[in-house]
């Protein structure tokens, strides 16, 4: 940890409160409008007869999700004093590989609640799910055409990519304890900060705010990412299921090897390597091996530094917002990766 | 049937031994260098350092299925004088988004042979199936932005959808024995000539041969494509294992309602009826059923009225091609499609 993580993580602590309650609301009133405009062209593309799809999709949509992603697209074109109305259709099409990808994943990951909701796996049937989730995702794809941005599309697609080959990663490294930092952070990056990536630059494609723009915002998007996933991975361990939407403990009793695991194995010692391997990697798990997993993570403080790292990368993704001059949006963006670390406190 | 098709229909019977044997290869000879080129591309673009992805790839593309697809893109080019070597890569999309389609078909239907060979959900898992066909589908939609043609982006994304859509209709639909011919043609359309109407066209789109050349090769490719699915259905009941590379009776034992049923259904009796709804609707099968509705079948012609159709589809496929100039690559085609209908003799 660097002095001035060191001297940000304490300020975090002194008045969490009172940031946790204000840091989102700034975002969601700025961008509340268009996001109305976002959910009615999402509503309107999915209605084709078929009432499995719109059915599924609006279950997705209406079970209360943050709407980040596409937030991040239409708070980014504000930032760039964007006045037009394409980033509606692209913030839609951010939405529809992000809902996507939640379909397939939780397939893969055999999920039964998100969000505090059943997921949709659950409520109709894996079959459907994978395949409205092509469905959303092509449907992405005929939107980003009508825009008719082969930047955008590059975007996209490059980020839908990015993203399959995360989750495949993740499924060839599953429960493998000896998966390392750098390894780790491949596919969150690949997983997660991808899409926060291009969903911000693509407020500045549409803004036309050339391409330094477009790399500040990227880079802004994809520090951003990495942190909220960290500080998700955190949650997942320290969360109660109330806020944290999810069952706490999910990662742990699927075997996923998170970063507080990963520095826990760093420091562990021989005994504690084989509760690791038995729980992870065996998947032999027994009433208080959670409770365990927690003391041990206390002990060496895995999951404070792990917050540590989402707050250096809070801080490099909001660097990047400095040759922006001084705005609401701005000031949202700000807000925003604030908020995502607070989560952790 | 009109007099046309039944004329065609028996020109089809008189010769078709020799017919079957010659057809195919025109078009594999006229494109062999090109699928080279393609099946050489294919392998790179999925090498990234990802084994799972690699692997799975290659046993699908290695399992020895017709590249029908492909080889549209490829002859549609030649068909149109093309000289350069856009049609490579595209041709290459149109494979990767046919497979990503097969290996989540493969997980919806549960399947566990293709081509004569175990499919990749049987050999690695669910799982691995709907995330590398999500990789595969994006990285589809990468090499066209890289190509830049809007055009093309438009024939695909639209196909794309369409066939998820066509996947979830018939999710909607399975074991219905009420479905009539209307939304069985609309679910083969959706599934399957979409993507060979889209492969066509892209042969006219790369070599700029104006809006009539595009229209009328998506035509042939889509009336091929009925013609195509339609046999596909009837070899379900009527081919020998061996020959059809996948389990025959697979359509009735999942309750699939094709043409060969709908058309029974037709002319059922009471009881008729009521073995179908059994079979099909309830999915109570038992010993001998499988044989009892190919005897229905028979009774009632409804394996050769289908034939019949796809026949007229298949005329009217090669109608598609008057305008264009006397070739080899027209040759190529026009056998393609006698090809396609003589397997059901």
């Amino acid at each position: 940890m660097t002095a001035s993580t060191a001297m940000t993580l304490s300020a975090y602590n002194s008045d969490s409160e009172q940031r946790t309650k204000a840091s989102l609301a700034r975002l969601q009133q700025l961008v509340a409008d268009d996001l109305k405009r976002v959910d009615a062209l999402i509503l309107e593309k999915v209605k084709n007869g078929i009432p499995l799809i719109h059915d599924l999709t609006r279950h997705i949509i209406a079970s209360g999700g943050k709407r980040l992603r596409p937030s991040l697209t239409l708070i980014a074109a504000q930032l760039c004093g964007y006045t037009g109305s394409r980033h509606i259709p692209l913030a839609a099409c951010v939405e529809f590989i992000h809902t996507a990808t939640l379909l397939h994943d939780d397939v893969v990951d055999n999920s039964s609640l998100r969000r505090g909701e059943p997921t949709a796996n659950v409520v109709w049937s894996n079959k459907a799910s994978v395949l409205v989730g092509d469905f959303l995702f092509s449907r992405s794809f005929q939107l980003m055409v009508e825009d008719g941005s082969l930047k955008v599309l590059k975007l996209l697609s490059d980020a839908s990519a990015t993203i399959a080959q995360g989750e495949v990663m993740q499924l060839s490294t599953a429960n493998n304890v000896a998966t390392n930092l750098e390894e780790y952070l491949a596919v969150i990056d690949a997983k997660t900060a991808t899409l926060f990536a291009a969903a911000c630059a693509i407020g500045a494609v549409v803004s036309e705010q050339g391409e330094k723009a477009e790399e500040n915002l990227y880079h802004f998007g994809r520090d951003f990412g990495i942190a909220f996933q960290l500080v998700d991975d955190v949650l997942d361990y320290s969360a109660s299921e109330a806020s944290l939407g999810k069952t706490v403990g999910d990662d742990f009793r699927d075997g996923k090897v998170t970063l507080p695991i990963i520095l826990a194995m760093e420091k562990a010692s021989e005994s504690e390597r084989q509760f690791w391997k038995r729980t992870l990697e065996d998947q032999e798990q027994q009433e208080g091996d959670f409770e365990k997993a927690l003391e041990l993570m206390q002990r060496y403080g895995t999951l404070k530094a792990s917050v540590e790292q989402a707050v250096a990368y809070g801080e490099s993704a909001k660097n990047r917002l400095k040759d922006f001059p001084a705005s609401a949006a701005k000031e949202a963006l700000i807000d925003a990766v604030d908020f995502c670390i607070m989560r952790a406190f």
